[in-house]
């Protein structure tokens, strides 16, 4: 049985809380938070307090608020014996105190407190400072996911990288798409089936086969068309993608 | 009943030739294709013809080509008495033959041979030139999409250049994705959940709201680590649509 301890109120926490109490041999011994934020997402039967002082001995500590927060918040965790992890694809290894033995749990998924997450098909990356710590953390990430990958602090800033691309980056092409939608009093909705399908192809089929398009078919009638009717930013962005994918099919 | 003739053999043609053999009280005549390309992927039941003399009488014939070759294919078909559609995107309605009983059906969805698409579930944009085509059209374009919009040529060419976002991309932003992950000996397939749940999540939420990531929060640390690791495009990329994501937030 692993023996663990949350600490944080956020998204990460949240959907940790939940895939930790259905694990099986694992204890989710206590949950800290500061405040009573989000108290209404946690499972009730979960121990809470909001003293540091009061935490519980435990196998693992895992650190689950912002990415500033982290080094500042271990600090005060120094007395700790277990191992004391976070969660961040940005924040290096290190950053937990020196004193502690020290690791990453990185689930590679974007959460809301809204939309429930099968756990078990979130890739998780880890790592440990200590390699004799190595093999808890793996038992602890192999009971929550099917898919754990060990992953150095180096690559895993690479990893998160890559998670901008694919989440942050191509969500701000929905939002410009929906903007110039919302001018145009075309319902946003038209696009919904393309955007899904879009995510679809990519799960059998390589990013590289699936572009298409005007950039990809060096179509620059239209490229140029809709460069006249785009100003600003849009313009910029619709501008320098396709460059960059018309050299990429030249 | 609807009779149709379908001309063309692309991806756009094929996911067409099934949905109008599905489609009630529509009878699908004939298929015309200039050679015998992706024979396989039509129902043999369909009549064929390679010969544009022997084109059946049809209320509607259907035009799905390049772009590019709409207008000068269409001007061999004057002498049609049947009402003339593209599909494309991005040219106006007035690409087919001035002769002719124009209009266009847009289907609003990114096709492959290899994966089916419920036809009923594509947005069909749909436009006549003459208003008096224009409920045969509807009525056509309602047995095929449960998802019929009446989209001008002017707002046609605006919803083509959000597909372009929505779709060219957002692919673009996971093949950036997968070739840094390639760089660093990362498996593609860690992002795949990811990529998912971007794409089901503005399903219900505005992506205004789902927007996430170092550069909503101003997170400037983060940015520039990950500009320091890019080079060429990539950061160039980068670095635009970050700048863009944060002014939409300040």
């Amino acid at each position: 049985m692993i023996k663990v301890v949350l600490l944080g109120a956020g998204n990460v926490a949240i959907h940790l809380a939940t895939a930790l109490i259905e694990a099986r041999n694992v204890e989710l011994k206590q949950r800290f938070s500061r405040s009573n934020k989000n108290n209404g997402f946690f499972d009730p039967v979960i121990p809470f307090t909001d003293d540091l002082q009061n935490l519980e001995k435990a196998d693992i500590y895992i650190i689950a608020i912002n990415d500033d927060a982290i080094g500042g918040f271990s600090n005060q965790l120094s007395h700790l014996k277990g191992l004391v992890l976070h969660t961040s694809g940005s924040v290096p290894i290190d950053a937990i105190h020196t004193n502690l033995r020290k690791g990453v749990l990185y689930p590679v998924q974007t959460f809301s407190k809204e939309r429930t997450i099968d756990f078990k098909k979130v890739p998780l990356a880890i790592e440990t400072s200590d390699p004799g710590d190595f093999n808890l953390l793996k038992e602890l990430a192999m009971k929550l996911s099917d898919h754990v990958h060990q992953v150095s602090s180096q690559r895993r800033e690479r990893l998160h990288m890559t998670a901008v691309f694919a989440n942050n980056f191509s969500n701000y092409m929905y939002l410009m798409a929906k903007e110039i939608c919302l001018e145009h009093e075309l319902s946003f909705d038209i696009l919904k089936p393309l955007i899904m399908e879009t995510a679809q192809k990519i799960m059998d089929l390589d990013p590289y086969a699936a572009q298409t398009g005007p950039a990809k078919r060096n179509d620059r009638k239209v490229v140029e068309k809709h460069l006249s009717l785009l100003e600003g930013e849009q313009k910029e962005i619709y501008n320098i993608v396709s460059r960059a994918i018309r050299n990429t099919y030249s």
